[in-house]
């Protein structure tokens, strides 16, 4: 690839010197570039193949980082990191202390704002057109959107206020007719129709001549068009439901044409108030494994170029599909079990369940608000509904647990897909802060399993009660632990001792994370640290008793868990002692107050303090003998 | 009013037994009737008055509780209480034990959905809607929804779902022209086209005419249109965004007329899919002094009927006013500075911002989620943007607040009104779970004032920060409290001490809080108790040094805040004490792990111990002599 165009990119300085020839060349460079790396590094594949064209025409017609371009989601502004000068940093995309998966601020003038979550762009992209107004500056500022994103709630409230407030701004709609999966919904179906019904352009045509050249013979229909031009645009252009919102539609156009892409870009410029211009792509487009499995290619390891194969094909059952899988065994004998998604079926392990039940199998879009509050309806009438979601995703929609689910004690599931870091996607997709966030919402049972066994009593649990729960689960593969002690049942609402050499130290860990904390009572054992290790299964309520009594006995408390420490399960252990007047010292291992960066899983346990030769050290230390005597009583 | 028509109403088999002639006299009455209690009580006026005539109409054509009405936010439900049984327990309305002034699915078969936030009924009934078909049950589902909740963007998240879902469902929608305040946006603009436009329905009927009628002369019309029959359907009905999206579109029709209702409420029985029933009402309706101040009458406290003027006049600021007065200063001499509303400029104290900075002033509708984002789009660019919400509403954008504002740590100002509790609205407005939620999100300072002059004090700090802070304060007039003990600026980041007699207690009072606790000091002092009382001023950060210091001299903790006991202010101090290796017992005065009921303010600090003489008591207790020493440790 030496002497490419694309080796001659070191910033949008560069690119700007690239002829219009030769675009098509770079075009397919950048492809080539984009393949080859994220083969190896993984990483969001079809969305960025999608987009080539659209970010080249950006890039041309726009003058970033002056005019303001905000990638929606974010997982799509791949090629806009080439362009802007960080293509020899793209091998270290999604590592740890390397590129952001998504547009960071930090990390260049030229991304805007900080996206990872769908559907925020349209509002931030308007807080800098009212900005730009206030400080009578002149620059452009543009959205890029997926028809995905589109359904989420607050694209639309955006859409709301932008329509009423005349700014200048641009919303390019990134229509690929996929969130990840399968679009759905009335706008999907409307986008749909306006894509392939090429009337709509015709029928626009046919109607102006009408009214304007056979006035005579439509003549009560010219005098109301007359009397009403204002009403006549609307009902004659497509996407007339954004120009109803106030926007001027352009549309649709070819999404990998970069001259009409470019020549409609400029158009933009000379029309004043909000702007929508629909562009259709296609997720994957140029390379052809991707194009027929956009939704694998979505986000995706390092795989095979030439296959499309993943390069290691984990056989192991993960969290999500071992859930997908128990709540279609529970569907078969209780018709009442119904699967809500927001737009996540693969990712959350729904499709067995969709294919399985079509009928009682709910994919709503990007729009965890509504399905939170859909399952809230579902359930007073009488149905037992789990809405599959991932932890950092379920933070849109805590206004709703707490007044629709929660308030009316309803028995909604909600399956936690993700807590705890799950690696590469970084900041805004780690799962850590749902038990602070839901540890205070009243007539809620929080539940974590230690491993894929204990999931499944832990449904078990979710289908017979009553009420509202919260399973939650992290990101990877099922854990299978063993313990010689007697099984407790889940009904009773107890915890559960897992090892017990004595009353030195007493751990308690949430969920998975007893998978380390069973290495750590292995290790202590070596040195003769006598160690009780609680799993609390239910994080709220808390089985007191059984934290109490052993708390009561032990020399000092450990808690491990992968949340925030602040409203984590650590503090309110720490509450709980207060609480009864037990005054231990207890060591709580959690995340810091600080937003994790994405890397690796375990290298950021590592970062973090949370390994078995962290958490092994810590507790050894406490135990020397000299130490030990040493810890302060002040009261 | 004795042998009125309403008398006779005790039930819903009561009201069916009214006479269609009659019912003109019965609205007269519900009329009379509402606007008697209210006087008295207080409540919510303005929307009951408007809806008088499509609840009858809505209770003559549906069979509740067999079909099923959803009410929207649920404070125009009035009428609906009256004629399903619950009239002569109307004067206990928003009392303690009383009515709610919501729907409640405890207090009658007839309330399918407890509502109280805005935009969540379509998503409810859609659910239910979803249920009755896998039940292959038949009846009516319906949501009314105010054109104000329609702005809220899961609103529109429930419409794309069912405006593919082909259910039974109708959505009717109560165009008032208002949210709380003037309703604003592109969703708004477009209604009051529909409505003031007659064009819409007369150019329907031509162009229908021109087609069929006139097939040789409009022929290239005529053919495009038999080609896509479906593309005309959608440019001939008024109503078209609601079309595209899959809804039957039926409207505008006139609210007040119960006879067009009821023949358009039966004609939706024959229309199979979704059905929008757009219903034009007029806020105050039959009051004339309600009408022409219909954002007063809105929610009101007890008045006088013929003025319509309110009995008690507080002529003492409150903290909403005082917000925002102090954001008009600070804006005077600060351009950066904008402020925000999600429809609530009155309720936050923005209208004199909004008249003196029109151009810094965003009301973004019933939108709090995009107005977090835009908020941040502001800030990204420069501005310092104030977002003012009711402790309650911002628990619907808690994802943007962490990854929209805190992971960039933008300047954005959180003014957090109605913190605590609330009153008579009850479960669904206190806000008391704003600090839990709040303290795990990394970067975010978190305030909250004594009083009116901490406030100021607390608004230039935030002038100041480059970074996002959060200032909680309770509804109701501003406190003035007073000090013996210097001042300590704000700008130190430091806690103060407001009381000190001793080290036996440390009390530490979050917020307007410190007024109950001063209290309590001086209570304590003539009972020989010695007192350190400290306000933290800082939720987050903590001053660390300040409350460890303290803690470490005095024999016991005491924390008191309008929070729930969970992730609260106390538990917070839970763990830095553990933390620091400071065994104390800390008592946690918050609120329990329950949703809280309405009532007076005062009365619920008394049911949830939270009063001077509460307080004092337990204190009492803990420093007699003969108990103190009974503390166990049990280390």
């Amino acid at each position: 690839m030496l002497n490419s165009l694309l080796d001659q990119i070191k910033s949008i300085g560069d690119f700007r010197k690239i002829k219009k020839h030769q675009i098509n060349i770079l075009a397919e460079e950048l492809r080539n570039f984009l393949i080859a790396n994220v083969s190896k590094t993984g990483g969001h594949l079809a969305s960025n193949l999608g987009v080539v064209e659209l970010t080249l025409a950006l890039h041309t017609i726009f003058d970033s980082p002056k005019d303001k371009i905000i990638w929606d989601v974010g997982h799509q502004s791949y090629i806009h990191k080439i362009l802007t000068g960080r293509k020899d940093d793209f091998h270290t995309l999604r590592q740890y202390k390397g590129l952001s998966g998504f547009p960071k601020r930090l990390e260049s003038d030229h991304d805007h704002f900080d996206t990872g979550h769908s559907s925020t762009s349209i509002s931030a992209a308007l807080g800098m057109a009212c900005a730009r107004d206030l400080n009578k500056e002149k620059h452009s500022v543009v959205a890029v959107i997926g028809d995905g994103a589109l359904t989420g709630g607050m694209a639309f409230e955006a859409l709301n206020h932008a329509g009423q407030s005349n700014k200048n701004i641009t919303i390019i709609l990134n229509d690929n007719e996929m969130s990840i999966s399968e679009n759905v919904g009335g706008v999907s179906n409307y986008l749909n129709k306006i894509r392939t019904t090429p009337l709509y352009y015709k029928f626009k045509g046919d109607m102006e001549n009408l009214i304007v050249n056979i006035p005579a013979i439509g003549k009560s229909v010219y005098k109301t068009a007359e009397k009403a031009k204002d009403c006549i645009k609307y009902f004659f252009v497509p996407g007339v439901l954004f120009e109803e919102l106030g926007f001027t539609y352009l549309g649709p156009i070819d999404g990998h044409n970069y001259a009409e892409l470019c020549k409609v870009l400029e158009s933009t410029k000379n029309i004043s108030g909000p702007i929508l211009l629909h562009v259709v792509t296609k997720k994957g487009k140029g390379y052809a494994v991707a194009e027929n499995a956009p939704e694998k290619f979505h986000g995706i390891g390092p795989f095979n170029i030439n296959t499309g194969e993943l390069l290691s094909t984990n056989k192991n059952l993960s969290y999500s599909e071992l859930v997908g899988n128990l709540l279609v065994e529970h569907a078969e004998n209780n018709e009442k079990i119904v699967a809500i998604t927001a737009a996540m079926p693969s990712g959350t392990g729904l499709v067995p369940f969709s294919k399985a039940f079509p009928n009682r199998f709910f994919d709503v879009g990007i729009a965890e608000q509504h399905a939170v509050t859909f399952a809230a309806g579902l359930a007073v009438a009488g149905y037992k509904p789990f809405f599959a979601v991932y932890s950092t995703f379920l933070s849109r929609a805590m206004g709703q647990v707490i007044n629709d689910v929660c308030l009316q004690s309803l028995p909604v599931t909600f399956l936690i897909d993700r807590a705890g870091i799950v690696g590469n996607d970084g900041e805004t997709h780690h799962g850590i802060m749902d038990i602070s966030m839901l540890y205070p919402i009243p007539n809620l049972t929080i539940l974590a399993p230690k491993d894929g066994n204990e999931l499944r009593e832990m449904m078990d649990f979710a289908v017979n009660l009553n009420g509202p729960v919260a399973i939650r689960y992290p990101r990877g593969n099922v854990h299978s632990l063993s313990s010689e002690f007697p099984k407790v049942s889940i009904e009773s609402k107890k915890g559960e001792i897992l090892y017990n050499t004595g009353k030195d130290a007493l751990i308690i860990a949430v969920g998975h994370m007893n998978e380390l904390a069973l290495q750590v009572c292995e290790r202590l054992k070596r040195e003769n640290i006598n160690v009780t290790l609680i799993n609390p299964r239910f994080l709220k309520p808390l089985d007191s008793n059984l934290i109490l009594e052993n708390a009561i006995k032990c020399k000092k408390v450990y808690t491990i868990e992968d949340n925030y420490k602040y409203g984590g399960f650590g503090s309110q252990i720490c509450s709980l002692l207060n609480e009864h007047n037990i005054f231990k010292e207890v060591n709580v291992f959690a995340f810091p107050d600080k937003f994790i960066e994405h890397g690796d899983v375990n290298l950021l346990y590592d970062v973090y303090g949370l390994t078995v030769d962290d958490i092994v050290t810590i507790i050894s230390k406490d135990f020397d003998s000299n130490i030990i005597n040493k810890i302060v009583f002040n009261r």
